[in-house]
């Protein structure tokens, strides 16, 4: 029950050190606020990135795919991936082009998926990654059949090698920027990522009320 | 001068084939709208995948690290690499949780960046870099000076080698679900990125106004 998180040579962050986090909830956090992953493969010696959802259960982060797709079946052969969820902050407008730089919160997970079988854990590995991006979606839409989850692949990836790096605040400027009486400006541009309203199906009855776990809409 | 995307094997989109577009304009549209891009890499034989910064020129996608990152030291070695880029649209709530969904637009490349050694085009490619997040502050901010350039890695990608995907609109639900009088409510809540109110760096002196090219701000 480690709260810390252990690096490995691999996911020990070298450049920017000092922005490297060591508390295990401060990747979940990360996890927990991303919406979609960028998951690495090795493809025929060259690395492949896709972006795709996910979801988390304790120190397992689950991902799914059609079992025809051949990202998926690289990746459960037993070997390695990345996955890596980024959140961007801000811009960091420095007095110099050679500071500017970005606030973010990033979590990178290193490991060889596991192909689950386990139908429990099939679905809750399921239910997490439909709930990570739409909570409360679950118990509203109709659950996969037989047919469905036979077309479904579930990889687990444990969660003991990651990283996280956070930076945050203004600029870090040289000094002799920071002493021009006319230098130029320099402050964070904040980046917000938010839900607009829900934008009811056309199939849908006219009065189909939007659900409070969808969010406040026109219904 | 082509301006269609032409597929390798590799860069042919096979999951979701109905999704992939064709026009090199719309590569040029995601990689100009995105700020962040995830680069993978393959060291020792395993994949890594971080976010980084990039700029754009013509059929150039360009990067920069610190001449002392090992991930850019291992991707200026004639190595293959992977740039993704991903913009999230919105969720798309389906009426059975198998068809629950992402609207996106999303950019993969692939190919062996080349290091860029001469001096215009290494301050060509940071100047786009800069721009990409912030656009007008490379003529605002104070230019590198050598040792900035000495620190500075530059490396190009063609973007040759590119697919796009993008899904916009409803859900693509089952007939059997369509069908039914009592069914869950289904549609698209919307991702939208926006910027905030400029924050000035608390070294500012506090009459300096916030530049036209950052935005609408207290100043």
């Amino acid at each position: 029950m480690t709260t810390t998180l252990s690096p490995t040579p691999r996911s020990t962050v070298r450049r920017g050190a000092h922005r490297a986090r060591t508390d295990r909830a401060e990747l979940y956090a990360v996890l927990d606020a991303g919406l979609v992953c960028h998951l690495g493969i090795v493809l025929g010696g060259a690395p492949v990135v896709l972006p795709t959802g996910y979801g988390r259960l304790g120190d397992t982060l689950y991902l799914h795919g059609s079992t025809g797709a051949a990202s998926l079946r690289a990746a459960a052969r037993d070997a390695p991936v990345c996955v890596t969820v980024t959140l961007l902050d801000g811009v960091v407008h420095a007095r110099s082009v050679f500071h500017f730089s970005m606030n973010y919160r990033s979590a990178v997970v290193h490991g060889v998926p596991r192909h689950v079988t386990d139908p429990d854990e099939r679905l809750a590995g399921l239910r997490a990654i439909t709930e990570n991006i739409a909570p409360g979606a679950w118990d509203h839409a109709r659950p996969p059949n037989r047919k469905e989850l036979a077309a479904t692949s579930v990889l687990a990836l444990d969660l003991t090698e990651a990283s996280v790096k956070v930076r945050t605040g203004p600029p870090v400027d040289d000094e002799e920027d920071l002493a021009r009486p006319d230098g130029p400006w320099a402050g964070v541009l904040p980046v917000e990522q938010a839900f607009g309203a829900p934008v009811p199906c056309p199939l849908l009855p006219p009065d189909v009320p939007v659900p409070p776990h969808v969010g406040p809409g026109p219904g």
